[in-house]
């Protein structure tokens, strides 16, 4: 671990050999975590000039503006870094239904059931 | 997306070219995120059997099982999965100080200042 970066102010996103970060959004008031994604530099610059969430969509390939033809989009309410800035916390307030492409509010709605190995929705 | 993956309640984490799944660990309390790492099926296996955190550590290529030498091990108290099954979210509970190895509670204790493009420490 690098701890010049650990202590750093300067903003230094480590884009991992795909030149992509991790970014993780969650809700602004309650915290939980709506869904992770990837952004690339142009993303990140984006979302932070105009306020609303941009992913690099690796399907896709392109730059993926959140809820772009939904209207679903994502406002920006803070942007962390963590110790080794190679993942960015997204503090989000979410127009309309939801973050999932499924409508659901978030796409983490199963969880493990240890003893199964099955998944249950919530 | 795989809608058939979006709506399964089968478990089939969807490990990338390196073998690893993101792992966002959250205060099971508070649902504040504390970090993301990566694990590989073997960390995942272990986390899942004995119920404390495993990840894989990419700097060291080996298992870590988090807190294995300052004790501030994580306790699972449930796993999920989101829609595309390649990112799971890890709610815990942290024991010790803090979840990152600068000894804070969070790995995101820096927050981006969108006007100066410092980073403010909290």
């Amino acid at each position: 671990m690098n701890t010049k970066i650990d202590e750093t102010g300067d903003f230094k996103p480590a884009f991992n050999d795909g030149g992509l970060i991790a970014a993780i959004a969650v809700d602004h008031v309650t915290k939980e975590v709506y869904m992770m994604a990837w952004m690339n530099k142009d993303a990140l610059i984006k979302t932070i000039e105009t306020g609303i969430v941009h992913y690099w969509s690796r399907s896709r390939q392109k730059l993926w503006k959140k809820g772009e033809t939904s209207g679903n989009v994502q406002h920006v309410k803070s942007i962390k870094v963590d110790c080794d800035q190679d993942a960015l916390l997204i503090e989000i307030e979410q127009v309309g239904g939801g973050a999932c492409h499924t409508g659901r509010k978030t796409c983490f709605y199963r969880e493990l059931d240890i003893t199964t190995k099955k998944l249950k929705f919530s």
